[in-house]
């Protein structure tokens, strides 16, 4: 199996969580993403559908195939696509290294929050590449766990951080797949590519942020590595109690601040005799 | 003396430096600032006139008083801006902690670059406010330099990297201070604190910015610490070459990537009535 082991789990708090980062980052990340009447877009890795209903919603009028490794994750997304009446979205459970569709098959591709979990992500860019029609876009938006940084900031506080890159590092991860977009897209031969940071700020002029960002998406993403972090000794438990104790103080007025940065890069398939 | 002994120095090569900054960041950092005609501004700390110049340009209209401690700077500063023919700018010399300007004296007030330096932020915040008319804002630019991450990213660029914030600390500064702006604008009492992240990003679709940016200002400051950084045995000269050499490297093509964030933040000095 080539994708290493999802590191934030696929437990019923885990799908939550990644159901209020999609909402709290919505409008930043896929804002400026809709695709065409009639076109044909492939999302890679869909995972419980968190960007599905989005993708979906910002394009009615595209046909949608999206793909995930896990049939578990697959059941979540559907239900999650039933409850919200949409039409336009086609599941079905495949491996991004052995895609079951003929070459040239999709018009755009989409992928969002997957790479990171990708021992080969060239090589999954590559296979991605094969079923996109010359001309077509590939999208892929990362987190980058290196661009985060908040005041007030302790050691603990780091350290609980850090531990999150550790455990990724661990599975055959790369949760500082952000900055690297441009290269990885350039490796597997896209054109044209640009890279956008999206970064999120947090101060206490913006409650709403704090609470749906800080507070639902990523303080629960780091509590969730809490067993694996002690378990490979990279912390211990005294450490980590109050390194998530001061992470919660970075989500609160009247001092606290907070920041994070995704990249959303784009690039094209060109035909072989512009290559 | 209340300001921290001057990180970068006052040499030739670092005045180049901050000029190949502001120009690399320019609109960036200031395309939105502009003061109307007939106001009266304060830049606080203007060293050698670096931001002086663009927002002299970006407000031809208004009259600028330019002040620093270091009379040397002033003195730079004015060639400038007399090379410049900029006609609205009058410098003096005079300490943050000791205005010689009357109560409530300026429309607007500036500052860039400059809180980072001080040891008590706050305290200068409070004594710029008190020659600020009530209902003038105050605009302040600072870089953070927990901001910065690159790829590649080799431990010893990073131990480089570091080097420049520990030894920023030794001189009691603090350059994490972008982070903090809404905290310490609040703390001194101005009203509508917002606070916008400035992020640059570079990879080798914009040589233009990694040349300007990334070789020209940021590479320089971190190779301006080299002295101070091995005194203070926070690195081996061996570490240290290695991690400048692979500064180099985040700003060649075709992998290197390089991201850095300023922070720009504005507050209103609002009536005793309304505080």
């Amino acid at each position: 199996m080539l994708m290493s082991h999802y590191v934030h789990g696929y437990s019923e708090r885990e799908s939550e969580r990644l159901y209020d980062q999609a909402n709290a980052v919505r409008e930043l990340l896929h804002g400026d993403t809709d695709y065409p009447t009639g076109s044909e877009v492939l999302e890679a890795g869909c995972g419980v559908g968190a960007q599905t209903v989005i993708l979906a919603k910002s394009s009615p009028d595209a046909q949608i195939t999206s793909i995930d490794i896990s049939l578990d994750s697959i059941d979540k997304a559907k239900d999650l696509i039933n409850k919200e009446g949409i039409l336009n979205v086609h599941f079905r459970q495949a491996d991004i290294f052995a895609l079951p569709f003929e070459e040239e098959r999709f018009d755009h591709i989409f992928l969002c929050f997957v790479l990171e979990h990708l021992q080969e992500p060239v090589r999954a860019l590559m296979e991605l590449r094969k079923v996109l029609k010359t001309g077509g876009s590939l999208t892929v938006i990362e987190g980058d766990h290196g661009s985060c940084y908040f005041y007030p900031q302790t050691d603990e506080a780091l350290q609980a951080w850090h531990c999150l890159i550790q455990v990724q590092a661990h599975l055959n991860g790369n949760s500082l797949v952000g900055r690297q977009l441009f290269p990885l897209l350039k490796k597997a031969r896209f054109h044209n590519v640009k890279i956008s940071p999206r970064m999120v700020y947090t101060d206490s002029s913006k409650p709403k942020l704090m609470d749906g960002f800080v507070k639902k998406t990523i303080i629960p993403m780091v509590e969730g590595i809490e067993k694996q972090a002690l378990e490979l000794k990279l912390i211990n438990k005294t450490s980590w109690n109050k390194g998530i104790q001061d992470l919660h103080k970075t989500a609160m007025p009247p001092d606290g601040t907070f920041c994070y940065t995704f990249f959303k890069g784009i690039g094209i398939k060109q035909s072989l005799k512009h290559v």
